[in-house]
């Protein structure tokens, strides 16, 4: 049996403050109360609240807006299905907003840059391009109720993606880019996608309205086609308290056992 | 074309000190040099470094151990590629440790807890359980050279799992535990895992040994049976910047747009 060491207090309260806005009775989008009337009404000092609210900050539940006070997340935990969301292009809807349109929210997706660029050597690499090779870049800001959700920034080879107008337009058409990639014989067949987490740097603290503390998801999506190309690379930073990431997979090896 | 605002100084020279611990010019496990050296080598002051230093702290590239000084982060990034950890108890392997022997490094686990106990009400909900009805519990910290790597909470239905005497040892034996479970009639043939990322807790942070601004993963990985029974929740809890979380699968939908 292991004995856990009993729970600081103010981690506590802020357990107890964060079930009071997961069950609504401090609403979405609504400012916190004053630190006064939770502390009197859970019979602590205004010191533990506050040191609550810095742990609420930190888990992103709460948001500090300049001159405006404290207030309460505006989204829901948004699941994000790897494989669901890329499937979702067959029913001609790109995978971009997919998670967004499920939970009912307003989706946003607002274009940085559309344009043919020298990648960031990663990405080349990724990619399997050679020196000096150019890729097609569409760079993007996507929005849940018009708070950012997702910095995503593809990069297509170029060699691949000539002469294609509509991966040059912010609408690149029914079943979104994929389907392009698909009519120039490159159709993505398989996926892979490298997780890693880190806290975002200056220019993604201001594309994602977040805090310097608030760790993102960094998502490298990888599409190769049927001769095992790599076609897409996609560089997901997405602030990781408004995600979930849900992957699911067959055992290969299960056969082999139950034989 | 978008223009990036320039990167401020401090950033920049904290990607120079990172890419100094990458090349080896600060190895790993030693002491930091003072940061007099670093500000004359770059010309900056050593506020600018100490600002430096506190994001390398921040991304876990850095880690201040008490009373005595700054060192250089132990263990390189560990690529955890899910189908394939899984798949390794085909060699008699568990799955536990395959990561860290890839890189040889030392790897090490240390069991908090065996036994027969009430689940917590999360992992009933995803094991389909009845009010009530008890679970095997296998609690351990894994560790790299010595250092934690991530803590694993892996519960069982007891009524499957019940008189099954290898699972209430620490070495479950070849295969690990889901050999036994497929010995029981309840091998795995596929899995799930959620992905969340959030600040540790008190317990986390003294377990995986690091500061409570170090964000974790906090994975829920779910093993169910042929009959689609889920018949394992293990809950992973890992130091972010230690992992890489890779997943790789077939785009089910090609076949259809290819025709």
């Amino acid at each position: 049996m292991v004995i856990e060491p009993p729970k600081s207090q103010y981690i506590q309260i802020a357990d107890e403050l964060r079930a009071r806005i997961q069950g609504g009775t401090y609403p979405a989008d609504a400012p916190l109360p004053s630190e006064q009337r939770p502390a009197d009404e859970l019979g602590v000092s205004r010191v533990t609240i506050n040191k609550a609210i810095t742990l609420l900050r930190a888990s992103g539940d709460v948001k500090v807006r300049r001159g405006a006070g404290t207030y309460v997340r505006k989204l829901p935990k948004i699941p994000r299905d790897a494989k669901r969301r890329y499937a979702a292009r067959a029913l001609g809807t790109g995978a971009g907003e997919v998670e967004v349109r499920t939970l009912k929210l307003q989706s946003r997706t607002q274009y940085r840059e559309i344009g043919r660029v020298n990648p960031p050597s990663a990405v080349a690499r990724a990619l399997g391009l050679s020196e000096g090779e150019e890729t097609l870049v569409r760079r993007r800001v996507l929005f849940a109720n018009d708070e950012p959700t997702q910095i995503a920034d593809s990069y297509y080879p170029w060699s691949i993606t000539e002469g294609c107008d509509a991966l040059l337009q912010a609408d690149a058409g029914r079943g979104g880019s994929y389907s392009r990639s698909a009519e120039l014989g490159h159709g993505p067949v398989r996926f892979t996608e490298d997780v890693n987490v880190r806290v975002p740097d200056d220019a993604e603290q201001r594309l994602l309205d977040i805090e310097a503390t608030l760790p993102v998801f960094d998502i490298w999506h990888v599409a190769y086609d049927a001769q095992n190309r790599p076609v897409e690379v996609c560089v997901h930073v997405m602030p990781g308290h408004l995600w979930t990431l849900h992957y699911d997979w067959d055992d290969e090896t299960a056969e082999e056992e139950t034989d």
